[in-house]
């Protein structure tokens, strides 16, 4: 199975993008965790993302704040597809990351997901690498039967309490 | 190779979702367009994403405005990826239509690209497509080449205008 | 009388929410309070909408946040009318649940009430029932009457405080 | 059956308001229009809605732009549903009016649509007033089952086009 | 000297506009205080308005948060000088109150300060009074030069601090 | 009667600060007209401002856009009421002149209008000096009623169109 | 004398870029003008800003839209001051490039102008080389008097057509 | 070398500022700390400002919050290069501040760095004393490498933890 990276532009990001991490566990995807910024180390970040797709990945995720460029300067590098998570920070809490994700030129795109969202990152490459493998795509399907039904246990409860 | 299914909310969102279609018929990427509104053809629209997955499409594009719930809704019947494109429409010119699409909950990822990015969305798209398709991925990395060759064609034009 | 639903899209949002029950059992309209989730549990929100008017409710209130779909997919389902409560949650803090919540598409309308506005919400669906319901629109005065008389308490207490 | 009225804060609003006038004729729901100021004729506008109720009104749409108060100095006056239009006008282009009509303090709630969503405004008030009137619900559902056919037939057009 | 009017929406508001009062005490400018809600009390807010000048005031302010009308309906009532405070509460944090108190239509101005503004609120009165009252221009002079040499003094203690 | 001072920070804002000078011409209070900008001619601006009072002047108006900063620079000159009218000019069409009017430090209050709101400035500076002068407070009553019976014989037509 | 690199992310911004490059040149200050994109010409741009000062430039303005990471990526590679203009394009209109160009992490500062300010831009780089050039400091005063005397002439002018 | 001067507007400015005085002090660049308000001490703030070249000084940084004109009338006074440290203050956290700092008319330009970005506004002051200083630059460079191997040393920890 093809490997999933994702890379932050700060280990203090790590708090949120440890979800994207234990996603990627629950479904037994591989992965590998990197630090790089887009601006204190470009040249990794670029040699990182030029070289991920020889290298058995088969999607990125970035992470970052504020002029959230990380993705973007990921994508720049790869043809694959780069999952972007703006993450909320400083002092307009990530309404800047996710315009610096999202709004990407036309060429290079970033799947940005919502403000601190990583769990979803981590879905969406999963949900990419389901495409051509249907027994994630099984995993998939039934996690989210068991998202609904922990829904439906919850309703269960609160209509008996408002009952 | 995978179908494509690209889903707009209001034939009037076509002129934008043009392009996505425009760009996946120039990759040979085969591809299905779709009028479905989440909220006046709900049934419709989620029947068509429960069979997305078994009807031979790999991944889905739903492009809405305003209280765009139409990404969100699809990808709620699906677990393939799913593809947001914000429509510019309205007061809000597209920045409601960027959060209802991006801001999803936990479990439910949607894609989302710039608003109105729908040639992204499409090139996202294909990079998906491509992770298991090699053919498909050196037509991406030599349209990127094209890209590159264009700007450093424009950069040599601007050098000589004001040289 | 006709009964009110009330739906929340997570039981996280209960705290919230819990001001609708309490103003619909200060007014003894009848109601029920569910958890629904336009994403999770996409089947059951839409048959409880279908359902809605044949099982003897006579307005629905929908509460959700971030991509707050809750209210539009209930009211895509309905023709009874439908208040949407945009939860605060997550870094946008109710600006992404205000917009996904109000800016409806022609045709499926939401009654939009403030960011968390619970209590409110609540009132608009006893002013629904009120219109035809002589007893309660009176109990809807009494209570107007009794809010004002609180802010005069309360003005004559400031007045003296500072005289 | 109860009216509508119709109350926009300037006749430069008849524009998008005339939406909602010819929606309530379509439906053959009794309504009348006014021109009320919340700052420029306040006693008009209080009076107005003081007697709403035992004049035969059953809901009250006030449609205004900028600092939009109509719609919540109605709500001062009345216990009927309230419908508030926020209109795009000025710099702000609408999102100063809809702040202004949907943040109401708890107890005296508007029922706020989309910016100049005019048509959903005479819609609610149609749904209101058809809680307890089957044939007006009947028509309701009748006519979204022609907006979802509309949208089916687009939707095949498009399919045609796109084959 | 004509009195000033002060005027909160809730006296929750009070910690904020204490500052208001403060302000005139600190002039010796005549000053009254109360709570009137342009939603809850709007009759009594409109005959306060409608006799203010009569009674001896000379400038009002009003404050009030979230859709704040109450600076507005007071304005509508009276040709006296009105000062709007908004107030930072709820979801949107003043954001709401600011677009409300600030975007009046032609006619009907409120003389706005900033998001809890509210000893600036008072020193706008005092300045309005003093336009004819050479004494308390000097006081404001007075106050201004004070204001000055405290920011100096500030300035000499970091200076050392850092030299 | 004390003058009233219009400041505009550049020429091209006259179509919009002509509407002061109109509505003062209209109300025969005296003025005059000036072009400085808090950045190009900080000392004419300066001067101005400090020597406003003694020169016969009761209130001052001060008109721009962008980061507008002249209002704020005029205010920190005279002890005189200060006027702001936010232009909007450039990218983001005036939320950035209204934030660099309205958001001034305690100490130094400007009174801030709408965007563009250059009529309702004159009138609350006509309102500042009918305090003390009742001749000019029947004048704004009477332009006051005169506006409320514009409103009714707009009404008036509205309601026959629509009877 | 240093010279001054102008970078545009697309021959698009040319027509606001002009207006840098027409400062300069009025300067007498030597520049070269590129196209460089941070996502299309990723290298392309890494190797320019790194050669940046020995190839004797003395500072460079990047000029990009929507997700402007230009300005970062070029000041990722350099220590030269880097100057950003945020361009307006696209449904936000440049509020997301100004987010994406000033919200720079601590280490790799962008000196940002206001959206679409390029004279701005290179009036900042003319300061930056005027600091050790008293010859050019000169010439800035002079323009900077030149400016003043224009609003004052402009001023002149409206006092004479209003009084 | 020549001097920095850092002024901010009120000393409680300073948790923030601090963080540009420590990088000065660390790269050995001479400065002087005042402040100064552009409304309550403008006279001082303005001569300064029109010393600031004939007394040393190669850029001053000015941090300010709420409607920051600070750094626009330093920037009146001077063509020396100033750079604007938006402070994130009251109710809107910086954007006012940011939008009162950033959008600076033609003619008079301000560095404006990230919301509370003291350490940058410092760098970007060494990078302009470095133009024309090699050791200077050096020391940049050295600290730019620095800052790399940090995230590089981060980036193993972290691999380290999730391999």
């Amino acid at each position: 199975m093809k490997k999933i990276a994702i890379i932050m532009g700060s280990d203090s990001d790590l708090p949120v993008v440890k979800k994207a991490v234990d996603m990627l566990a629950e479904f037994g995807v591989p992965y590998e965790v990197h630090v790089f910024s887009a601006h204190r180390t470009p040249a990794e970040a670029a040699q990182f993302s030029r070289d991920a797709r020889k290298n058995g990945f088969g999607a990125i995720i970035a992470a970052a704040g504020m002029a959230a460029h990380l993705a973007g300067a990921i994508a720049a590098g790869t043809t694959l597809p780069v999952v972007g998570i703006p993450i909320a920070s400083g002092a307009l809490n990530g309404v800047d990351a996710l315009y610096a994700t999202v709004q990407m030129p036309t060429g290079i795109p970033v799947a940005t997901v919502a403000i601190n969202g990583a769990a979803n990152a981590a879905l969406l490459c999963i949900q990419m690498l389901a495409i051509e493998d249907a027994s994630l795509a099984e995993k998939l399907d039934a996690k989210r039967r068991a998202d609904s039904e922990a829904v439906l246990a919850k309703n269960a409860k609160i209509e008996e309490q408002f009952a």
